[in-house]
């Protein structure tokens, strides 16, 4: 049966995340639903990245079996016209045949992140949903070189949240990078996966750095203690885009 | 007394347009009981540019003249405690002490204006209330060829609401650039003033030029007529963006 990898965009913010749960309605759930009023099947579908509540993507992937073979640009128009018919805030950039053993998740060799920051006195008016909004001044740079201790092979236990199901807190950083860019910082993060709130608490520590309440030293310090509580308060979701995920 | 100048942001989404009137919570209503709640004064404001319904600004610029001297900064931080308060899509950037004689609208010397198109096949799910969506790929370098044509002294009375109220039809159009940004097509206007509904006007003929559907004869023809029927369709009010204002 041909097997199809979907591009996604979505606004997290009318959403209970991505994952399907009893209270709320979830992305998996719109596509899912999509797809039925598409083809007539009730699937389940796989995705790189089960983002949170509020988090948003440019660029998730899913991927699912259909049973019958179409085009490319058809999976996308005709997904595309159920959710905009549903007038849902998501979005199938792209449809891709794949070989039948891909998988979106366990495929997946790379995750990419980008958190949005506005540093300013004056509250957010456009960028409200989509940014965090951080009063105080933030030094970028200085947030830049921090972040580049957590660069590599660690345990993560302080940068992860209390209900991750992950078996080890060992990753590996590839990238975090924090720069500013037309007046908002951006932190831009890279790995093969993430703990479950791992790019959030990396943020809200980094917070911490850029308004000078933290020394570098402090944070690294709460990585190597290895302990939940040493952990900045998480950064919000609606910073949050999953932008890419590398096979 | 003090007069003071207000650089304003706003999501125009939730609001009926600048101006207050009968149905719907207007942004000018929303500043003005921001400083009521402030300074118990009930007063009127002037505007650099009255947005239409829909239509977001970054840089509104808006006159109040107060009983009682205030800190720039008093002034600002106490009107977006109660727009905070009053979860408001409105933002006093800047306060800033002017001269009594200092008037928003008719001091001002030059207005510029945003409007963002995203050309690509899939709905918007993120900038849905942000970027007009073409379908259609554009060719920006064709419009911005086009909006050239549109520069200088004309009788605009083809880019004009029915309803303006400018006693004239004549207007210098300094600035309308096309230009491809980030996947964006931008369009970045500037004039002293502009009739209503002008750059919503001009950026619906001009996207009619981008689709290939009309040619740059065409667009001069349709301003020469001075006829609003041979206006294309009106851009949609949320791609517009009051940018600057300059005095």
């Amino acid at each position: 049966m041909p097997r199809y990898k979907l591009l996604i965009e979505y606004d997290g913010t009318p959403y209970a995340g991505w994952q399907r749960q009893a209270n709320g309605r979830a992305v998996q759930q719109v596509v899912e639903e999509a797809i039925e009023a598409f083809t007539g099947e009730a699937l389940r579908i796989q995705c790189a990245g089960r983002t949170d509540a509020g988090v948003h993507a440019t660029g998730q992937v899913a991927s699912v079996m259909l049973a019958k073979e179409w085009r490319t640009d058809q999976v996308r128009d005709a997904l595309n016209a159920h959710l905009t018919l549903m007038e849902e805030q998501v979005s199938i950039l792209a449809a891709e045949k794949v070989p039948e053993a891909f998988d979106a998740r366990f495929s997946a060799k790379g995750r990419r992140y980008l958190y949005r920051i506005i540093d300013r006195r004056p509250p957010l008016a456009l960028e409200r949903l989509r940014c965090w909004h951080s009063r105080k001044a933030l030094d970028a740079d200085a947030m830049h070189r921090a972040a580049q201790r957590l660069l590599g092979h660690h345990d993560f236990t302080t940068f992860r949240a209390a209900d991750c199901q992950s078996d080890s807190p060992m990753k590996t950083l590839d990238r975090l990078d924090v720069v500013r860019r037309d007046g908002e910082i951006h932190v831009e993060a890279a790995a093969r996966s993430f703990l479950h709130n791992q790019v959030r608490s990396m943020v809200g520590s980094l917070k911490r750095v850029g308004d000078g309440s933290w020394s570098e030293a402090d944070l690294v310090a709460a990585l190597e203690a290895r302990e939940r509580a040493r952990c900045a308060a998480l950064a919000p979701p609606h910073g949050l885009y999953l932008t890419g995920v590398v096979y």
